[in-house]
């Protein structure tokens, strides 16, 4: 076997990721999403565009130690100036970072329309701009701009441009910065950029999503010879996202031909770090993650179909492509009307269940039924169908019984004239044979009202004894309603989701036709299954 | 020019996407998504498995006429017994549809670990079934389960059970089941069935996301030969969804070499109905829309980075790789309004307004920016976007005026010791000069109680002097609730969906981190635009 060829990893999380919509990271966050990024083995962490925005220069004052190459992004010098008397070039280099990748035009129209100067003067910009960053010692990466549109509309011309980059001493990206161009033609291209004197170890590939090819294309390009590839963890980016690395990272070490072929800086035994990381980057800027994101989705190994159920127990490899623990994910076999008894079965057995006494299966997919047709779903409610098994199994302790509650939201004047609103709970609990008597109110830390299930939520929690400590991590992280039939009537299907500071994350259903009693239903579960998890006994 | 070859498209949204976690569709929202589908112009609607589920029997026993040919899901027959007298695949051919489709084995490890059967039988059971399913003159097609791993590992076998489909009259699609075969392996094993005599126009591909490769995966099947693609809409389905048509179908309309090469049941004109069937879909199944979703999210054509904002404003196809309008989208342009505001007048034009204050345009469009930053949508909320245009417009008389309201739900023991809940609503409101305070319980008629909406709703409506009379007729039809970002919290946004005895509906909208007051804004906005109907006058 011949040694594999290396391919290189360039993160832009830090800066292409912060051109998403609705996405502002902090200098704090940014110095975490880096050591992240350096923990699972990237190669480059674009870290920002320092000058360009205060965030951007702030981290890289600050920046992590890393092993990964830190680079900084700018763009190529002006026209009319010499590139040592260019601010927004001095600023990128005064990052003191290892790397700098600048960005500039290689297609025609882009030149003359958006900078609206000469072809020549922008080839002189790249060479003058990359020499300027090699006589500094930088590594220098040069972002094509623009290069798949530039080479279809005027070939020479956008090759001339990366070579004058590639003479300078820069790595070459070719980006496709709109997203438009498809596989078939990315290999194309870079074959004839291969074939034009780029060697295919100076030659990266950047593209986004708006076709739905963004990691497609990035393979093609490597098919045809690249050797370096630009990406953001989950896909974030400008528009439909960039490349997203959290799919190609595994694809890169598992699949072939790339597994055979290549080596990557992410090491196969830190793999199963990935799901962490792509959901701790979604803690981290308050986003649902992607239930069916690939390998890395609650739902990419989640078997809902029932025969598909059935041979996932005979064997995981018959519907599976790789099993999920290599990259931190774990299987679900859900419960719906369309699974049978092995579903179940399983679902038992993964619960820790042994032994389970086969008479009570017809019993609990009874039970499931039943509350199916009253408007539950435990696809998602996993933990409240863990609940519903244990009460079927004479395995549910009773830790304590909600006695009655009162919830109230008043919106009035403050005395200041202003429209407020206050929403108040009264939960009595018996634990053991103390009752308990808790009250809360909803407001946050802001004086704002978050409403009577958030009033009820911290009532709930506020003294359930000997049990209060076990529940202190716990935190409502999701929560959602909707309007779904029970029987004959409408009814309110909430199912919450809850995480803890270990990193668990569960969801529980309620379902009522009043709104609070669904909502209450749901955190009383989700209470119960963590006490469960917690191997809590009863007082 | 040479015609161009025809692609049909085959849409499996209510059959593989109902394997989607979380995905359940009643019957009436089948008939709502088939029509939708017909609408856009597909070649197949796979309506479900008639027999394996009671929803999936009741929708092709109430299934729409449509122009695309409908199809009902099976599987061929077992081992042991002869097609016709299989119930399962009886129960598929009761359903009296056009087309069947059979999925079936292919790959030798599945006969004989999933099914337990020999090679030959399982041969057999394709051969026979369709045979059979032909013989009743029915349009048949083969879903050949994991073909591409079965290929891999004993291609004679996997070609000959494709064989046996062609030869009895199927169109043969090759599924790669698992979603773990990339896109050149693809493209390599249908070139090889096509050279072992299945010509492209019988031959049809169905991928699924895993990694991330399921629309580059249908695309590379077609540029090797397949003219047959399988997918669903938003790419619902099992574990990481199937094949995305909302991304493929424009892809295949608008780029080359498609565009030129082959034509589609989707008609160009059509194509700007994508965004609202992709955004329709998630609303039926009350989910968030991708923002990021490829042609079709709310982020896929909003240009953040400043650069490219400047540059789009000289020319869109600087940053655009289509234009959005083409598939029912729109720009978004964070630092200018200008791209807004011919939008904004033509849709104020559709709501009656004639003669627009020019000046109020900018105004209303930053007031609509700012409350889309504090969490509301005006997508499907138009009754609430009509009473923010009149406000700004000085169009929008003020009825009434809320003073308070407070709401209590309470659960408690009654006196036959049965857990119950109530609640109880008081509004006071001032009608020109007089106060009414109102109070109502959400007891319905069966005596359960309905939430402190419906009691907030009742105690509303209950005097409002002069006007009761006027919205009489209205009522609550839906109640969707999501959590979202507003502004750096998370809030509950509440879409309220009205009706009345006219045959109108309207939806409003209202954002609060509490949900009782975010219900309580949308059920104002619903009687406000209901007066404003009726002509109601301020008394």
């Amino acid at each position: 076997m011949s040694p594999r060829e290396r391919l290189t990893l360039f993160d832009t999380t830090l800066r292409d990721g912060q051109q998403t919509q609705g996405v502002q990271f902090s200098t704090p966050e940014k110095i975490e999403i880096a050591k992240m990024l350096d923990q699972l083995g990237v190669d480059y962490i674009e870290g920002g565009w320092p000058g360009a925005n205060p965030t951007d220069s702030e981290f890289f004052s600050n920046a992590p130690k890393t092993k990964a190459t830190m680079t900084a992004f700018g763009m190529t010098k002006r026209a009319g100036r010499s590139a040592e008397n260019d601010d927004v070039l001095a600023a990128v280099l005064n990052a003191n970072t290892t790397a700098v990748c600048l960005v500039g035009k290689t297609h025609d129209f882009h030149v003359q329309t958006a900078l609206g100067i000469t072809l020549e003067e922008n080839l002189e910009n790249i060479e003058k701009s990359f020499q300027h960053i090699i006589a500094q010692s930088r590594e220098a990466l040069f972002d094509a701009e623009h290069f798949f549109d530039g080479y279809k509309s005027n070939p020479d011309y956008a090759v001339s441009c990366i070579h004058a980059a590639f003479n300078a001493g820069a790595l070459v990206v070719l980006c496709d910065t709109n997203g438009g161009t498809l596989p078939a033609e990315i290999t194309e291209i870079v074959g004839k950029v291969i074939a034009s004197g780029i060697p295919g170890d100076r030659l990266g590939i950047h593209t986004h999503n708006d076709t739905d090819n963004a990691v497609a294309g990035s393979l093609a390009a490597v098919d045809a010879g690249a050797r370096h590839i630009q990406g953001t963890l989950n896909g974030l980016g400008e528009r439909c996202g960039n490349a997203n690395l959290t799919s190609l990272i595994p694809t890169l070490l598992l699949k072939e031909p790339y597994k055979s072929r290549y080596a990557i800086g992410v090491k196969a035994e830190n793999l199963h770090l990935l799901t962490l990381a792509s959901r701790k980057l979604d803690d981290i800027l308050n986003r649902v993650p992607n239930k069916h994101a690939p390998y890395v989705g609650a739902s990419a190994f989640a078997h809902k179909a029932g025969l598909h159920a059935s041979a996932i127990l005979k064997d995981p490899t018959t519907y599976e492509h790789i099993d999920p623990a290599v990259v931190g994910n774990s299987r679900i076999i859900p419960m719906s009307n369309q699974a049978g008894q092995s579903n179940l079965r399983q679902r038992l057995a993964e619960m820790g269940f042994k032994d389970i006494d086969t008479n009570a299966l017809p019993r609990i997919l009874d039970v499931i039924k039943q509350r199916e047709d009253e408007g539950y779903s435990y696809d998602t409610a996993q933990a409240s169908f863990e609940l519903l098994a244990r009460r079927e199994l004479g395995q549910l302790p009773q830790f304590f019984e909600v006695k009655r509650y009162k919830v109230t939201v008043e919106r009035r004047k403050n005395k200041y004239n202003k429209m407020i609103s206050l929403s108040e709970a009264v939960v009595v609990v018996k634990v053991g044979k103390d009752k308990m008597l808790s009250v809360s109110e909803s407001m946050d830390e802001t004086g704002s009202d978050r409403g009577p299930v958030n009033a009820l939520s911290k009532a709930l929690a506020k003294d359930l004894g000997p049990y209060s400590a076990l529940i202190d991590d716990m935190r409502l992280v999701d929560f959602k309603v909707r309007i779904t039939q029970g029987g004959t009537e409408a009814v309110t299907r909430v199912i919450i989701d809850s995480a803890d500071s270990k990193g668990r994350r569960w969801s529980t259903v309620g379902v009522s036709p009043n709104i609070v009693d669904a909502s209450f239903e749901a955190l009383l579960d989700a209470i119960n299954w963590k006490l469960v998890q917690e191997g809590a006994h009863v007082s």
